[in-house]
């Protein structure tokens, strides 16, 4: 027995509990649906590779991914090897359509999303801060979700909503008890959804920042990467953890609130109530103070001006960059001494200012990090920029359907969703 | 498909690979003996009920495990019921038996362990500080191992070592980076205590909180807690992070460095050269600084002084300690607030100073933490006392052989372990 073989590689399949038959067919229809969903269509031959599953059990998890219209095949072009070319498996979009909503500070977006990540349109709608309640949100919501849904064909099998939102969410039923960047407080907004959309089952809420780690490790720089921290700039800070490839959400889903860590005790006060939080130091609000510009509309406006100015090189723009950078850095560093991540990926405004940061993050991030895990974690910004929390929430809603994928068959687009009820009544 | 059937409950099942029979089997054989490692003697019945695996299956890996050395069983009692009582399955202790060595600033301890988490015998020793090479320190611990291992009978089977370590450690190999309080850099402690104990394989070493945590999660204060921080309070500060039930180490095995994140950038200068690292606000140092302790010798004496005087009223002693527990607190808000965890479980040093420390640690976590997560995570100390990191490292040790139960057999203590062949030549 060597050192790493009894190293914890297998954690995570020592649960405290057995894998019976069926629980195994479940895992292994999953385990094929998530590869071709992540990594697009892949030959018969390869996903026995890439599975470890021998090629009769990778042919009968097909012929039933098929008959569930999540999955199709086509012949395999020809070879320079002997024998006939293996055929090539790919995910069937139109199979598990999910609905994603972002409701963030600036704006709310939504999209509609098939399996294996096919986006069929998405629309996105700045929004002035701080006047909007709850209710009217979902009504928005509903009002710019109802087109795309109503332009998917009957025959898509509506899979279920996901809804990033900026703020502290309890993943069991999209409770969000606090979202100080919207004004909300105690807010059942899984439930609102649903109902607002005439779907009272199947919404699944998380926190934007928790999403877009999510779809930048899916679909972003995170790709292949099992240890990251994804790092959302918008009015405040938040960050969304995967550890050991998968999802870090605490206990109740509340994991990730870094921006409410304090890093100044004798620095701003904090919209959370306590002073010196790393967003009240290295947040927007701290950009537009140190870089005199006061604040009109919305951020984006914040960000916008600053780019300009930077790029004009304005003295005081930049020295507010690296002053905020410095305070950002450390904060990361603060997170990499804890999590020992592979990489951390700045995004949201982080991601358009990234250019003008980046050396200060880095010069910041040097002083906390200590040697060992700082020489290991990569610092990069956003591969998916604005779009990252929403793509996570797609994703997130499609992650039902790589659980229990024989669970998702039979709501067709017109069964499930109430768009044409509407009209009628 | 309601709304938490759809949540990541499955996501520890999903992985990129599928799962093939025999691994499933492995699996399976290391289900049962992880249950009965932590639980004790079960009923046949109830490992059916526990592990969802049906009667003629665990039938099988009963059988397996018994010729293996692993388990035993013995008839059950009769009960109220209709039918036989239960055969009662429990762990042979013998069947797997590890060393466990823990490497602490203020002394060296070993223990031998067997399956079942059944204590041969432990030793420890205390030290005074900073003056032991890492060579010195190998040969220590050789000589106190030495009679443990020799009170083993040979048909004992030794299933490796486990070392907790105060530094920053690669899992891979067992190389300490960094051991600030030891004045350790660049050690292969793994390879060293293999050759010391001329035992060249199956040594794994970890950090001293994140085995402390492994402890409390496993035998202590965290027992059915699935999301655990354990704060180490010895020289410095070290956190141990146990998420979604499993330990969580980082890329490299580095993560839980949370002494290190800064806190209070105007504050003091921290071993590891930055300033204001949680550790230099709330660590040691900083407690016997406010309490106008000069250090002599070991920390032990400055925590027994403390102790001492805190108790006869000294106020200059109790304003000592509220300030240190408000920093301690502040700390641990920063983490429940990125972590959201169940329980929080103060170690080390920590746990002796609870009493004097609690209500000012509640105070301080008050101020940092928001609602939502502060309001689910408990704060208590450890149950297991200075031995929490000593018992982890045997629960690591033993994690090889709940990994792998039949990579395990054959090699007895004489085989394995070299005292007897010192003791010849």
């Amino acid at each position: 027995m060597s050192r790493t073989r009894i190293s914890n590689s297998r954690d995570a399949l020592i649960q405290s509990r057995g894998v019976a038959a069926e629980e195994l067919r479940r895992h292994n229809l999953g385990t094929v649906v998530e590869r071709l969903h992540l990594t697009g269509p892949t030959s018969r031959s390869d996903l026995v590779a890439g599975t470890g599953l021998n090629r009769s059990t990778i042919g009968d998890l097909i012929a039933e991914l098929t008959d569930l219209g999540l999955v199709e095949e086509s012949p395999g072009r020809a070879t320079t090897g002997p024998g006939r070319p293996s055929p090539v498996v790919r995910t069937r979009p139109p199979g598990a359509v999910v609905l994603a909503i972002e409701l963030s500070v600036d704006s709310v977006a939504v999209a509609t999303v098939g399996l294996g990540g096919h986006i069929y349109n998405q629309l996105r709608v700045a929004r002035p801060r701080g006047h909007f309640s709850p209710e009217e949100t979902v009504q928005d919501v509903a009002k710019l979700a109802e087109p795309l849904l109503a332009a998917l064909p009957t025959t898509h099998v509506l899979a279920g909503v996901g809804v990033a939102v900026v703020g502290v969410v309890r993943r069991s039923d999209g409770f969000v008890h606090l979202a100080p960047n919207l004004g909300w407080r105690d807010v059942p907004l899984g439930a609102m959804v649903g109902d607002g959309l005439r779907l009272t089952d199947r919404v699944l809420v998380a926190n934007e920042a928790d999403l877009g780690a999510l779809a930048e490790h899916r679909r972003g720089a995170g790709t292949g990467v099992n240890h990251l921290i994804y790092i959302s700039g918008e009015a405040g800070i938040g960050a969304g953890l995967i550890v050991d490839g998968k999802p870090m959400l605490g206990s109740a889903g509340y994991a990730g609130e870094a921006g409410h860590t304090v890093i100044n005790p004798e620095g701003h006060r904090c919209r959370c109530g306590a002073v010196g939080c790393w967003e009240a130091e290295a947040g927007e609000a701290a950009l537009a103070r140190h870089a005199g510009i006061v604040a009109s509309g919305t951020g984006l406006d914040i960000i916008d001006t600053v780019v300009a100015r930077a790029k004009a090189g304005n003295g005081r723009t930049l020295d507010a960059l690296a002053e905020i950078g410095r305070w950002l850095g450390i904060g990361i560093g603060n997170l990499i001494n804890v999590f020992n991540p592979e990489l951390v990926v700045l995004g949201g405004s982080y991601q358009v200012l990234f250019p003008y940061l980046e050396s200060a993050v880095v010069e910041g991030t040097r002083l906390q990090a200590l040697d060992a895990p700082g020489q290991l974690a990569k610092i990069t910004s956003s591969d998916l920029g604005p779009n990252a929390p929403l793509i996570g929430a797609a994703e997130l809603a499609l992650s039902g359907v790589i659980a229990d994928p024989a669970g998702t068959a039979g709501h067709s687009v017109r069964e499930g969703h109430a768009v044409d009820d509407r009209a009628g009544g």
